[in-house]
């Protein structure tokens, strides 16, 4: 005999006048005019179960439960008095009349009230288990398991197979840190939790076949500024001969139908494309926020020969940017504001925040006010204004700088304002889904500090047909057949069309200044295997917790995540990591540092 | 431009006449009357393409290609000739006239033929990326995918939610060993890798999740006998709510549907269920292969008095027993089968394989042949004839010792005569799928060297309604809630009803000597989490390594694992554990015992 016919918050009025059974916990219990009134609820909702003294047994018994008790409770479904109905629930027209109580489990008082919408995180994480019995953190995994279900379906349709790869794997380490795994069997060695299955993927590839896709765990060990953690979920799929486009369209086409199936929203039918040059200029970023109605104006050669020192200066200097953020209407801000944003464009390294309000266009250096003016020449104005397009009321921000400091200060300035309420309130932010493709990345960013080439995307990128020379003669106007998927401005994921010949491999192991050796040392099997016939191969990973968080209007990943870590990577939970046994290290052939005693947890 | 319009496997006469372009690798090149043709393959299959001298640039570069090339063809389909129909081959009544060859990537020679099949473990893990492109490994990786999938579906149908557990977890050193990840952040302290999302499950059952389902990998840091790996990859599922029937009649229906649509195999539409204690009886085993038609006879209170010391002894003894098996036919059996069989239960401890020959029944003592019938006396004997139900040219093996050798001898034995062409020539075996429901387990085992009760399934099992006052009075007769699905003599997967209130499982930990500091201390937050009224709840997991391997028919789970370990734990294609860095040891905050250097890979 099964122990419920309904579940609590689907009992309707087609159950109407049937004796039901329901389990769930108790949400709210209430005294009123002699009669004990229970909401009962499971995942799916709220019924309203009514204890009358009639049933002696049942009113007594109901004289005792608590919020958080787990009642199995069998009635009458009935019709709610007139005046009683509650349009807020699927439950809403009918109660369910209590013939028989059963307390299935006790609960002690919770910490907390599960509709306390202010609890630290700490308290959340302390008592998840509590916490993800809240309607929010419900419906979060809920959808994030919608999500993957979607993508599943869809890829299996189009012929991808999921394959595992491994979870204990060999370090390499480039890139993230490396989580080690101690090998007990052999001693002195060690596994390392994949910061991604890439090449994995592309053996597979190379293996024949031809479409794969998992949803795979992925470890990075770094410090969790943001909105990091060190395990996340990567929606990761290769598929062999399909081009930049073909693979493009494919997972459009798959975001388009999560986001319709999941939340009964339509996606642009086409995403826009962009290169990444032309988002670094007009948005000083590689993931633009396309909800904002800003964009840089690039002023560095207009602003070569002012007097002021600042402009001239970062338009003289290699590598040097100066640009103007046009804000239409922003001559009404007030000078509070525009302070206020001169401290946050410090965050970013810049050293100030110049700024012209646009009085008067008609009446020339007059009709502009700010301190600047006086150090800039008439040409040189009349090139700010026609450039941004300004008209009188708008206030022009400027950005002078390495490229680097302007591109991240003034990137970062356009979105605060944009998301602002002035910004809201002058049309500066349409409150929509922005989705944008960002392509053509440079296969190489120099790092001054170690004085070499390291990969944008990875090393296992192919170059743009025709840029296979520059790997050697000009790696930084090399350019890649990477794309990256951004949305609102988050990278939702990201790709590329991979190197499937040894020969290219090679020259770009030696771009990023990895010999012969090393590169047979670290990825052999790879060079191994593109020698048999390599197919041409592609793909990308989607971040499964951003796209989800995102989904789900969610402030952060760790509420689409059962059991997230805190920013010190630890469980509150269960109090991972903890102390081990001095046995389990000697078997496992390590020892603590001195400095570090084993704390027994 | 798409680089193919057809899968090479898939194209038929469809196509005909029409222009396809087909993607793939060389299978085979032959030059036959001046024309070269190739065998195509992709995943999908072959297709043959004919590379005529009129088309003088295509021929000249078929003339280079070997086998593994990786080409692009464009060609016109055409109907083979006459008498060249190939009806293996889906693509086997057409061949493609090819117009455009261009070759994506060459191969060097391949280390082995793909077709052979006579290749070590150690060269097809060593090469395991072409091992991957033989048509098996894609088969049996492609019913993986189709397996998981068909279980996704049908549990998402039925209101499972997935929800991922964390990969960086507590170690609480109950069980298997754990693998270790040392924390760079919370130095000294440790991660340890799931062995099962136990806990975890559980904690989304009180957290009102009412059905989860997880696929997902699992670790084990044990030595590699048989047929393990250190990750391998459970199908993971937990209900709120539900009888142990109810869940075992769910996950029935799923095995069914899994075999009917990925085998096109029709299991029974009622699985058997047999408890504990009458399998072992019966073939001395939890997980019997019922394919095989032998069963035990208990003959232990038969042996009490009997002159022949082995078997009165082992019927005297505490835990001891005697069982005869009965092979039917049996007496036809050459003495060196019956003395190889003698050799094989030693593996098992048996030390020694009595028997008898019935050669005719009427004939009473005269009429059975063996050595030890001498000391039998005649009531034993009838006994012997009429439990067993032996008929004349039957022989009879006898087990006598402690029950564990005796169950694990003697069910060894029933297997391996089931198995051997005697049995299948004797119709002693059955080749169909044979499931089988264990109930009823033990909750305890009792250990003598530690001389403590240890959990038969895990600490967190229901005992059976009724039998909680046994855990602190007899608990070597408390019955649990568990169950295990049993096909073919292996353990498919297996589950129980979880203790939902923390007194009872309070009550197991003492029995289980964990006293309630220690209790606290690894499980505080469980024995916490259960005060917040949880639900009744149980599940089960399913080994999916197993079950595909059964399905495919693979010799081992290695079979079908892309990048599986070695019975050393490691990858021989990528060479993983490897050395690793000191810095990373140090960042670690450990270091390497002093007998072992660090090896840098």
């Amino acid at each position: 005999m099964s122990m419920r016919t309904h579940y609590c918050g689907q009992t309707t009025e087609a159950a109407l006048d049937q004796t039901v059974s329901l389990c769930g916990w108790v949400h709210r219990r209430r005294d009123h005019g002699g009669v004990i009134f229970i909401d009962l609820r499971d995942r799916e909702g709220l019924v309203q179960v009514v204890c009358a003294p009639e049933q002696a047994e049942v009113f007594a018994a109901a004289e005792t439960v608590r919020n958080e008790f787990c009642l199995r409770i069998t009635g009458v479904v009935r019709n709610r008095p007139e005046g009683t109905v509650n349009s807020n629930l699927k439950s809403g027209k009918i109660e369910v009349l209590c013939q028989v109580l059963e307390v299935l489990n006790a609960s002690v008082t919770p910490p907390f009230q599960l509709d306390d919408d202010n609890l630290s995180e700490t308290t959340r994480l302390t008592h998840r288990v509590l916490d993800l019995r809240r309607p929010q953190m419900q419906n979060n995994l809920r959808l994030r398991h919608k999500v993957t279900m979607e993508v599943r379906r869809y890829l299996d349709a189009l012929g991808f197979i999921d394959v595992e790869t491994p979870m204990l794997t060999k370090s390499t380490p480039e890139g993230a840190r490396d989580y080690l795994v101690p090998s007990r069997v052999n001693a002195g060695q060690f596994f390392a939790l994949p910061q991604s299955p890439q090449l994995f993927k592309q053996l597979l590839m190379v293996a024949n076949f031809d479409r794969y896709y998992q949803i795979t765990k992925c470890f990075r060990d770094e410090d969790l500024r943001a909105d990091r953690q060190p395990e996340f979920t990567q929606i990761d799929c290769e598929t062999s001969f399909m081009s930049e486009q073909e693979i493009r369209d494919l997972f459009e086409d798959m975001i388009r139908l999560i986001f319709k199936n999941c939340l009964s929203v339509d996606l642009d039918s086409q995403f826009p494309v962009m290169d990444y040059s032309t988002a670094m200029g007009m948005y000083g970023s590689d993931k633009p926020d396309m909800r904002v109605k800003l964009e840089f104006t690039e002023l560095t050669s207009v602003m070569k020969d002012v007097d002021f020192k600042v402009f001239s200066g970062a338009a003289n200097m290699v590598g040097g940017r100066v640009v103007g953020l046009r804000v239409p209407g922003g001559g009404a801000m007030p000078r509070s504001e525009i302070d206020a944003y001169t401290q946050f464009v410090s965050i970013y390294g810049a050293k100030g925040l110049a700024y012209i309000k646009v009085n008067d266009k008609a009446a020339g250096r007059e009709g502009l006010q700010s301190p600047i003016v006086k150090n800039l020449h008439d040409a040189a104005l009349a090139q700010i204004i026609e450039l941004t397009g300004a008209q009188n009321g708008d206030l022009i921000f400027f950005g002078a700088d390495k490229a680097k400091v302007v591109n991240d200060a003034i990137g970062a300035l356009r979105v605060k304002i944009g998301h602002s309420d002035f910004g809201k309130s002058n049309g500066l932010f349409e409150n929509v889904w922005k989705p944008l493709w960002v392509v053509d990345f440079p296969m190489f960013e120099y790092d001054e500090d170690s004085a070499r080439w390291f990969a944008c995307h990875h090393p296992f990128t192919a170059p743009k047909d025709g840029h296979e020379e520059l790997l050697e003669t000009d790696p930084g106007n090399c350019i890649a057949k990477a794309y990256d998927l951004v949305l609102n401005g988050w990278e939702m994921g990201g790709g590329s069309i991979r190197i499937h010949k040894a020969d290219v491999q090679s020259k770009v192991f030696r771009a990023l200044n990895i010999d012969a050796e090393e590169a047979q040392l670290k990825f052999g099997f790879l060079l191994d295997a593109l020698q048999y016939g390599a197919p041409p191969h592609g793909g990308l990973a989607f971040g499964l917790d951003r796209i989800v968080t995102m989904m789900a209007g969610a402030e952060s990943i760790r509420d689409v995540i059962a059991f997230p870590k805190t920013q010190r990577a630890q469980c509150l939970l269960t109090q991972a990591p903890s102390g081990v046994d001095e046995k389990q290290l000697r078997e496992l052939h390590i020892r603590l540092r001195a400095t570090e005693p084993v704390v027994k947890a």
